[in-house]
């Protein structure tokens, strides 16, 4: 069962992953490349026909056939190596003055973009996208009900390099027990300007990247792109609304579209600019007891995985970013009128 | 020249690293592989007889040899492409409301731990490893007599996965001219335990560890070596004294001593544990203005790379860690067993 665990240092939680979790001699190092071309290899339980070899299907798009059975666009399935866990509790445990644990209470499941194998995110189609937007939608409401439910996630990882087990396409969403301290940061930030000025924290920013221009990479009637002006990677890249709204599965139907038709002109120009990048793919939004607050807005960063953090990132949340956002976005942009039309 | 720059929704630095910085094209991605072998091919910087391929050196300890000459056993030299520089001013600029940079000062410097180009850290003997951290407290003794640096930090990353860009074995030290948020956070919470109990917070996990005893590696008469409770990734290991102390420069030389044979035995119990994994190697210790304070305390955390941070870890701060500490601590206790002597 999946334990949260607090560190009495910086009251961050872990999770121990205790059904994932390997036997220490397990942990060997072995050359990267061995490990992804061995799960190449074998049997993929994300493809169509191998539907038994998941957990039974939560949700799906189909074309034809039942639940559990082959003729799905998008299938959604529970993780079978989950880091939260429906059938736990929110219990507390604390071992002494310093060790405070919580039972791994949560949701954890795994999109299936496609039922195509090789069909890479940045390749598939407007009305692909669209029907992935949609059904992250569909998870958030889904998984927002259960009262327990403090905050959901939804995440994409693409490649090894950003963390990948899997080469199938798929994308992950947690709904977990906790708003994590790392967030609550975030929000004191965003809290401190509304009360200082009236306004939301990130719309105001996303105002004044879209007035300074030179880190702006696409700029649409209800979405704008931009390389943030203290990038930690390069080529970070958000995606924000021009319209306040603190939670991911409240765009109004218009926007999901334009959304879908930007996330792909995005993720192709970067697929193109860079030759298939590594990346994690982020979609922020509000805790679920915030979801109508005046000070947080939801938007997508892409994170691509062409450096790496080392010793000084971690021992001192100091990123070295060695790309300049006023030089990566015009190169982004200009790659995206190179990119093909998505119908 | 370098640039810090502020987010304006976390409060968290980036460096800029205009020097370093790579024209957008050169982002496009390679094979992990392929950019270690074509470095190992190319004249190594760091070798005995290359010297003059460096900035002038700022300190060694030699056996023969003038500045900048063979003969030396360990080589300080400013990094040829620096993330802080210390000809900088710490000047502020304000773009607007959200964006404010620091012009870069500082110093970073290369610390070349051996000549030998092939030997690694977790190889070396307790001489070599006492004589690596002298040179660490010198570095820091000397760094910190400038007025403008507020923090230092050393480190090690070993292996590719852990960010090495050369292959020849050397440590690195930073000083900044800020205190960053990450840093300024963990020092809220433990002053607000001071404040609470009037101890500090870090010596009373170190006892809580010891007492708990599950997770403790190594435990000698001034040192603890453990597992934290909380451990973010598979075999964390904290290497901290038991003498309050926040500054890792005020080692008592009883305590140098004990900590080379300590790290040693630490560091090639995890090489022949994990066949040599990819690490990162973290001195926390106080900012320079904290060096006294009654609330903080050095330790070493060595962090191996062998699983990747992903969509979850990036979005919430909160580390899926799949090995259990009080597994992992028993496991690397034994391998400590077939360790050799180091002398």
């Amino acid at each position: 069962m999946p334990e949260l665990r607090q560190d009495p240092t910086t009251k961050e939680w872990v999770v121990i992953a205790v059904e994932r979790a390997k036997r220490p001699d397990q942990f060997r190092q072995q050359p990267q490349d061995e490990a992804v071309s061995t799960q190449k290899e074998r049997l993929c339980p994300f493809c169509p026909g191998n539907e038994l070899l998941t957990p039974e299907e939560v949700f799906a798009l189909r074309d034809s056939g039942g639940k559990d059975q082959p003729g799905w666009r998008v299938r959604v399935v529970p993780n079978k190596f989950a880091a939260f866990a429906p059938e736990e509790s929110t219990q507390r445990h604390d071992y002494g003055r310093f060790f405070h644990s919580l039972d791994g209470f949560g949701f954890h499941e795994v999109i299936i973009e496609s039922p195509d194998h090789e069909l890479s995110l940045p390749l598939m189609s407007d009305q692909q996208i669209l029907e992935l937007l949609h059904t992250y939608c569909h998870r958030y409401d889904a998984l927002r009900k259960n009262s327990r439910v403090k905050l959901i996630l939804l995440f994409r990882n693409h490649g090894a390099r950003a963390g990948t087990s899997l080469a199938h396409p798929h994308s992950q969403v947690v709904a977990a027990p906790i708003i994590p301290f790392h967030i609550r940061q975030k929000y004191d930030v965003a809290i401190r300007h509304y009360d200082d000025t009236g306004h939301c924290l990130y719309c105001d920013v996303v105002e004044a990247e879209k007035t300074a221009a030179r880190r702006v990479v696409l700029d649409t009637e209800r979405l704008l792109v931009f390389h943030p002006f203290a990038s930690q990677v390069p080529f970070e890249t958000w995606i924000a609304p021009k319209r306040h709204n603190p939670c991911f599965a409240r765009l109004s139907f218009e926007e999901k579209l334009e959304l879908a038709m930007v996330l792909r002109k995005i993720l192709r120009g970067l697929y193109e600019a860079l030759s298939n990048p590594d990346f994690n793919l982020i979609i922020h939004t509000a805790p679920v007891e915030d979801e109508e607050k005046p000070y947080f807005l939801w938007h997508i960063e892409i994170r691509p995985r062409l450096t790496t953090a080392a010793g000084f990132e971690l021992g001192t949340g100091i990123y070295i970013n060695t790309a300049i956002p006023e030089e990566t976005a015009p190169f982004l942009k200009s790659a995206l009128a190179q990119v093909p039309t998505g119908v």
